[in-house]
């Protein structure tokens, strides 16, 4: 028996999200089935959390056990001529039994991507939400400023959220200024359901001066979700990294 | 009467070519029934030329004729929203009565992307082609430096190709180092079948010195298309630009 990580990309346009699901096209489904061919057992995938449906992911990462002698750092390139093209298996190597995608990461990095053009780059739709608008990159900045630290996210994550606790720690917030459109990349300590769609949401608000961006410790003080930003479509949305302890980061 | 140019760039992926053909999905498929909606009218949409089935543009032209009042400068914003997302009608305008689409272009501009990361990127793989390989950017460029010119590219076009005059005129023809990858961008007076795809698949073989690039004029002079590269999948090929005299560029 071995624990295998994988990291894995993928594009999410045309998935039902991460988890498996009857029925759907999922990113576990694909996964399993694929693995289930390669190792000749029934695998189950651990992911280091699940993506919603048409949220991409740069550097998703994976882990799961079997007894298939196949090389662990194999995996990835056998998985790469098994998978459909919109999964990439990027790498894989084998871990120790105490490591868990989910349990074991330390901080995740997330990207919003944003396209200003005013007819949309047809090269980039799947993975930048299209707002032809200007916005204010300082107010944008100043309100991110409020975001970072430790604080109960309550108002921005989904009213449908039942997880009880809603404290993370956010320690980055940037606002990356690019040719003809900007990206909100925020790192924290673990993210609440569909909150950094509504990060995105609250932050474009601000740029376009709808919120004032001394408002933000209010909304977060008031653990609302109504007093927060729209929460912004999945497309534009990529986890980017997950980052773990050193020793579970061979 | 007036006649409108139209900008459009699409992701050639999911359509079966530019040219209307009945029961597949094409662009000029999709342009047409979209501007019969707009302008009530039957409309005949003329391109610059031909894409292939899978390859894309970011600045095909076309012009169409049209008794409707809508203002030229109109059309591509409310086009934008008929439109599927994988065509974007990006600018229109009117023009004088003599200019036309194809006859009127004085050169075009198609690049050719390569990804040669060793687990392709998902987000660019529609757009790039995988070759996991190193090359020889100094014997491409001196191979390409062979390539321009006034020649006769009958080795360099698919043997089904059923113009006779085979004679083109390449203005420029260079190698883009880019992250992970390279460009292969070549302009020139006008293209014949394939004939980006077999130069790219003829300068990847002189990268990976499969080829000695002071073979590319003898392979020219043989006007044999056997003498040639390969002929490259066309997810990588993107139709960039297309030139007109400046009287007609209006």
């Amino acid at each position: 028996m071995k624990k295998i990580k994988l990291h894995i990309a993928y594009d999410g346009t045309d998935f039902s999200g991460f988890q498996r699901q009857p029925g759907q096209r999922t990113i576990q489904g694909e996964l399993e089935n694929a693995l289930a061919i390669l190792t000749r057992e029934e695998v189950e995938i651990h992911g280091s959390g699940r993506t919603d449906a048409g949220v991409h992911a740069q550097g998703q990462i994976c882990h799961f056990v079997t007894k298939s002698p196949i090389p662990a750092e194999k995996v990835a390139y056998i998985l790469r001529n098994m998978l459909p093209r919109d999964i990439v298996a990027v790498s894989s190597e084998e871990v120790p039994h105490d490591f868990h995608a989910r349990k074991s990461a330390y901080w995740k990095t997330y990207r919003y991507q944003i396209d200003t053009r005013r007819a949309p780059d047809v090269f980039s739709r799947r993975y930048r939400t299209h707002l032809p608008y200007p916005v204010d990159f300082q107010a944008m900045r100043e309100a991110a400023g409020h975001l970072v630290g430790t604080h109960d996210f309550t108002s921005f994550c989904s009213a449908k959220t039942v997880v009880e606790d809603r404290v993370r720690t956010i320690y980055r917030c940037e606002i990356v200024e690019e040719e003809h459109g900007y990206a909100i990349q925020v790192t924290g300590s673990g993210f609440l359901y569909n909150m950094v769609r509504i990060l995105a949401g609250t932050l474009v608000e601000v740029g376009r001066k709808q919120l004032d961006p001394a408002a933000i410790p209010a909304i977060l003080a008031a653990c609302d979700r109504t007093q927060a930003g729209p929460t912004f479509p999945p497309e534009g949305l990529i986890l980017m990294e997950v980052g773990y302890h050193p020793w579970n980061n061979l």
